[in-house]
Order: C-alpha cells, then sequence, then structure tokens
C-alpha cells in the first residue's frame, strides 16, 4: 500500500521548526510492511487541499500532520472536511476531554479551544492523551468518492508519538492485515569515513539478491542500513560482520551513549567525566540514557582554569607551561575526575572549540580526550582535529571520546 | 518566484536522518523574498526523476538535496542529467580539489570517487569547502526546454550549508534582481501557554492589513512569527510588546541561553550551575554560545548522592531527611556551587527525570530548582511538574532554570 505523509505547518517551511514527523511515522510503520513513499509540507492554508488533493489519488493511506490546534493558522480540519464534504460536528465527549485536562493543569480555556472538539461526520476521534486536540481517523469507506485512509494528527511532536503508538498502530493493523515479512537493520559504525566502509563490504554486499543497501555518514558515525527478507539479511550480516568486526558499535539502532552505558552497566564500572571544551555536553549524551544513574557518578565542567584547578586539582604550572588544551591537562583533568569521584573509568576533554580562541600552534579545533581507569593500566590520551562548527565540534570529540570508552571496555 | 525543495535520500523517508536541509534553506532565502513554497522528499533512484518532472512546471527554482556521494546509492547527478539531457563530463579542476582534500586529511581515495567529479555539460560546479562532491547549478537558460533554475546541493548538513553560503546566495541575488520589502521577526516567549499567548494580543493582531501570523508552540516556550511589510511589522510590534512585555525573551531569533548568557556579559556576572536531573545539558545549552567561556565558571553535575556531598557540600543528613529531589537539597546545592566556584549566580536542579525513580509523594517529573545569587538575597526554590519523557523533561527543566536567571538579571 503506498503512503505518503504531508507535513503542513507554515513554521516547516519558514524553517523555523524541524520536521521529526517523517521520521518518526517513518519507523512505526515499516514493520507492517509500510514505507513512506513520499513526503511533502504545505504551508497552512489553502496548499493543503491542493496537497490532499493531488496525494488522495496516488496513495492508499495518507498521514497529515499538524493544523489541528486552536489558533486562527490552525485549519486542517476544516479544509479536509470540507474537501471530503463531510459535515463538522461539536462532540461532547472530546469537549469534556479537553475541559477535564485544563482543569487538571490548571490552564484557563479560551473562546477558541472549541473548535479542537470539532468532528468530521464519520470520522474516529483518537485521544490525544498529552494536549488537547484530538487526531482523526477518516476510513477510506467513509467518503462516497475512491479516497485513502486519512489521519490527521497533531502538530506537537509529544502529542503525535503518543497518539501514533496508541491509536493509529492498531487501527493501520487492521488496515494492512498482516507483519511483513521484509525486516531492516542498521550498522553504526565508528572510526571508519563512508568511503572505506564501502570498500570494505560493498562490493560483496551487491552480490546479494533483494538486498537494499543504504550509507548515511554522520559526526563521527558511518550508519549501513540494509533492508530486505531474512535470508538476504543474514547473508549480508555475515559479510558486514567479517568485514567491519569490533568498528561496529550496534546493530540493533543503538546510539554510541547507550551502548556504552550498556557495557558499563553489564561490567558493573562505573564512569566520570571532566570537560572543558565540551561543556556538559558529553555528561548530558550519558544521562540521556535511561539508566545511567547506575554507572555514571559525576561530571565536572571545567570551564575556567581555576575550575580545573579547584575541582580536579590540575596544578596552575603544568596549565602555564602546556596550556589548558595540552596532552598533559587532559591526563591530569581524566586522572583527577576518576579520583575524586571514585570511578572505574573517566573521560577528559580540553579543546578549543572555536569560533576564537585559535593559534598557529593550537588552531580553532585542536582537542585531547583522555581516559583513565581504576586497573592500574596507564591513561589513554589522543589528540584529534575538529576545525568544525561550534555543534559538529561538540559532537565529533564527545563521539571520540565515547568510542575510546567503548573500545576499552571491550578489550 | 515559485521555490521547491526536494529532498532526496532513503534514509529521510525510512526516518534514519531528520531532514535539516530544508529549515535552513528557507532561513536562507527569506530576505531575497523567496520562500519555499513546497517540499517534497523522495528515496533515491527513479524517484528522483519524477520529483523533477512534476516540480519543473511548478517552480521558477528548484534545490535537490542529497544523492552526489560517492556510493552506489547517490544518483541525483546521474538521473538530473538524464533527465535534462545533458552530458555527463569528467572535471580536471574538481578531481585535483578532490585529491588535495583527501591528502590533507590523510583519507585514502577509492575506486568510485571519481564519480564526484563527473559534470554535466554547462553546469556551474559549487565548491564544497567541508567535503568530496561538489554542488551543481544549472541555470534555466541551459537546457533548450523551459525549466527552473536548479541547484544539486550535497546531503550532508555541514557540506550543505558553508556551500549555500558561499555559492548559492551570491546566484540567487542575480536571479531575484533584488533584496524583498517584506521582512519577518519571532518573538519568544517563556512561562505562557499558546492559547493566552493568543488571547493576549491575537484579536488586535488580527486587524492589521497585510500582516501574516503564527504561533508555535515548544517546550517551554511560544514563538509567536509575523511577517509582513515594515509598517504592518510596526504596528504589531507595538501591540506584542504592550501585550506580552518582560515575557518576550528575544524578538531577533535569540535563543534563550543566548539571551542569558549576553545579559550576564553586559552585567559583567558570572555563573556557575549544579544539575543532577539535567545531567550536564544546563551547561551544555550555556556552553553552546559562542563567548560563554567569559561568563560560564563551572557545571557539577552531581548525578549520585556521594557527588552531591563532595563536590557541593550537601549534608548526607539533609538528603536522608528531604530526599535528594527536594526544596532544600536544591536550594544548598546551588550555594554550595555558587561559593566553590565563586560565581555572582549559580542554578541547581534535581527531580526525577523517569521513567524510574518515582514514588507517590514525589512521582516522575517532579522537579526544584534554585537560583543563588552573591548579592545578599535569599536564594529562590521553585518546582516544578513535568511528567515528560526523559529528554521533554531536560528540555522543560533547563527552560524554566535559564527563564529564572533571565528574570533575575532583569530585575
Amino acid at each position: 500500500m503506498k503512503t505518503i505523509v504531508i507535513n503542513t505547518g507554515t513554521e516547516i517551511l519558514l524553517g523555523d521548526v524541524l520536521n521529526s514527523h517523517l521520521s518518526f511515522i517513518a519507523r512505526e510503520i515499516l514493520p507492517l510492511g509500510l514505507r513512506v513513499d513520499r513526503q511533502l509540507a504545505v504551508p497552512d492554508g489553502e496548499a493543503i487541499r491542493d496537497a490532499l488533493s493531488e496525494s488522495s489519488g496516488q496513495a492508499e493511506i495518507i498521514f497529515v500532520t499538524g493544523g489541528l490546534g486552536p489558533t486562527t493558522d490552525d485549519l486542517t480540519r476544516e479544509i479536509t472536511a470540507e474537501f471530503l464534504g463531510l459535515e463538522l460536528q461539536h462532540d461532547a465527549a472530546v469537549m469534556a476531554a479537553i475541559t477535564a485536562r485544563a482543569a487538571r493543569r490548571g490552564f484557563r480555556l479560551t473562546d477558541r479551544t472549541e473548535r479542537q472538539a470539532r468532528v468530521p461526520r464519520g470520522a474516529t476521534v483518537l485521544p490525544n492523551e498529552n494536549g488537547s486536540a484530538p487526531g482523526l481517523y477518516i476510513a477510506a469507506k467513509a467518503t462516497g468518492k475512491k479516497s485513502p485512509h486519512l489521519f490527521l494528527l497533531p502538530g506537537p511532536p509529544r502529542e503525535l508519538k503518543l497518539m501514533f503508538t496508541a491509536s493509529v498502530l492498531p487501527l493501520l493493523r487492521k488496515i494492512v492485515h498482516r507483519e511483513s515479512v521484509v525486516d531492516r537493520r542498521t550498522y553504526r559504525i565508528a572510526g571508519m569515513g563512508e568511503s572505506l566502509v564501502e570498500e570494505a563490504i560493498g562490493e560483496r554486499l551487491l552480490g546479494i539478491n533483494g538486498l537494499e543497501l543504504g550509507y548515511c555518514a554522520r559526526p563521527g558515525e558511518v550508519d549501513l542500513r540494509i533492508i530486505g527478507e531474512p535470508a538476504a539479511l543474514a547473508q549480508a550480516d555475515a559479510i558486514i560482520r567479517e568485514g567491519l568486526g569490533a568498528s561496529i558499535f550496534s546493530s540493533d539502532g543503538g546510539i554510541l551513549e547507550e551502548v556504552v552505558v550498556k557495557l558499563l552497566t553489564e561490567r558493573k564500572q562505573t564512569l566520570a567525566v571532566a570537560e572543558s571544551c565540551t561543556g556538559g555536553f558529553l555528561a548530558h549524551r550519558i544521562t540521556n540514557v535511561p539508566g545511567a544513574s547506575a554507572v555514571f557518578l559525576a561530571g565536572y565542567v571545567t570551564y575556567s582554569n581555576d575550575a580545573k584547578e579547584g575541582m580536579l586539582g590540575v596544578d596552575p604550572r603544568l596549565i602555564a607551561s602546556d596550556g589548558a588544551v595540552s596532552e598533559r591537562v587532559a591526563k591530569v583533568m581524566a586522572e583527577g575526575a576518576r579520583q575524586k569521584a571514585d570511578a572505574a573509568f573517566a573521560l577528559a576533554t580540553t579543546g578549543i572549540a572555536g569560533p576564537g580562541g585559535g593559534t598557529d600552534e593550537k588552531p580553532v579545533g585542536t582537542v585531547f580526550i583522555a581516559l583513565a581507569t581504576a586497573d592500574g593500566a596507564p591513561t589513554q590520551v589522543r589528540g584529534f582535529r575538529f576545525p568544525d562548527d561550534r555543534p559538529t565540534f561538540k559532537e565529533l570529540t564527545t563521539q571520540a571520546a565515547l568510542e575510546m570508552l567503548r573500545r576499552s571496555l571491550l578489550a
């Protein structure tokens, strides 16, 4: 069944928000054998009608996101009802849910709130546990003319996600009547460029019948995606594991911080981090993982030199002689953090994120990463050059740090 | 001039990556009077031809992103050349740039690299400073049939962004012949819901001729967008400022952490943070701001109780009596961080991010935020309930903390 996602919202086309709906919906529907064949984004207003009109002939399932809220630019409900020739009716149950939610949260209702309780005749209401505007499902048979299954979903991602899992997926299962035999797998690879990954395994994978292959380069990572039936996937899996080995850090969708927290948890080890240039991002990535509190003890965000001295015991003479961004300061930071937090491992970062602060000898992008361990092994220090914008610099540095720890945990 | 963005890449439609190109391109072209009228995403392969074919009749300017790389799924260059009837030719200058870049970075070239040096006859090469595949511009007149201006841009965001600013914008200026008189402004508002923002100012704004209005709710924030000619914007600006006052934290696109760092810098004040439940995210947000090192001294990511005691001097008896997630622990954390770092201000967070760890008395989402100051004023502590997923919890908590500091700096 052909599937189209229509994202409505002038804010998307003006670039005020990133479209996260497409990604979420695509991942949720794949196990049902459904793929998004096309996605389009249109502004609020009449363009929604055009998008519905042209997509209705191209797809059996259409998801429309956004434009169900209370404000004057929210028009999806009205335009869709008019397009399908379905009258809008006040739904008392929806209104009661909106009123109860507002009371629970201490919100006051405004005059416009009632619009969210209007439901096209024959549509199924999809409850919104995380917001006030409900979603709507209009079955293919509900209108006279040939029409697709139509899902109207709210714009705020938290609202859409919960509604999708709770209400949309059960409806989709009835529509498609089966789970798919085609599956996907994504291998995440650290420490190798895209071309080298393809060189290592690409030719051999191209020989597998019915295998769909994709490469995606990300900061400090290459994601290799394969889609196919179980036999093709098994054949590919053997080639990929043989060719890439320990460079693969996950094949179940896990991101690097999740893999590291899992390895630490399994090995009953603890971690502290000392961050200068990454400014808390390393701790943030680790603490994003549910259950991180079992292994992560403390983070020392020592942005100033005084903080490096006071919090980690870095000798000011060392900073004076070598500079705060240096191999030896990284080493002492990691060792200080490990001892102070009484952790099995400690990672430290010190570098020049830019845009200012670079010198001829140490240009913007220079960074040192250290890993101290409790097992008596010498502290590892590695130098990198990531001459990138500030967010990418932080991303690449924390990725390299987590990968150093992962490799050490595997050894 | 009508503008369409076509994002190619199976990874986008499978949900492996978020589409950040649309947002970037939209913001860059608005000052030229251009808006993205429609965006579509299609998988790698033949669907690119369909998208080009149908969009060619609908727009004068088309941006195509992705599919210019070296791997087998990169087909945009070949399909576009074939669609337009333009022969691909090896470009020695492009090949030399690719070879030099690989040498500089210590990369090895593979057999497939050469594909990136093929250029459709008559196309303009757009150099790629951040990657190997160049972009391509095919002017409307370059082909026989009626065709739009076509820009082929690389998929990796870092590569696309730099290329867009350096090469695409100068070409667009020649194409459109003018800067626009229409402008946009976005007001960012903290501490008020979307409906209350609209109630405060919406009716009056609807009365302004030629003003386009949009609301966008984000975690802990409402963004109010107006677009129009200078007179309409000035009229709207007066109404918005009168109605929303200090709840507006920026009207120049600045995000909350930028506003806070700017206020601290102007007032020559310093900041430390003590984080439990936000796990480094507050420090990360602050250190994302270029120049943060002038005001941000240190972050204490005290995830464990031992860390709260050792790093911040929190009395273990207080944790035993009140719990780590409590008003008094938040207060002592903030005061401890302020004193240890010798900062003018310190923010502290302690809460239950979930999914585990909640109790009847303190359910998941409970959080306390404290702000300690050097001026002798009592430490402020506020309690919140953010019963949301982990990333949203961190977002809302850091947003509330930054807003407490901003209000205090304004007072």
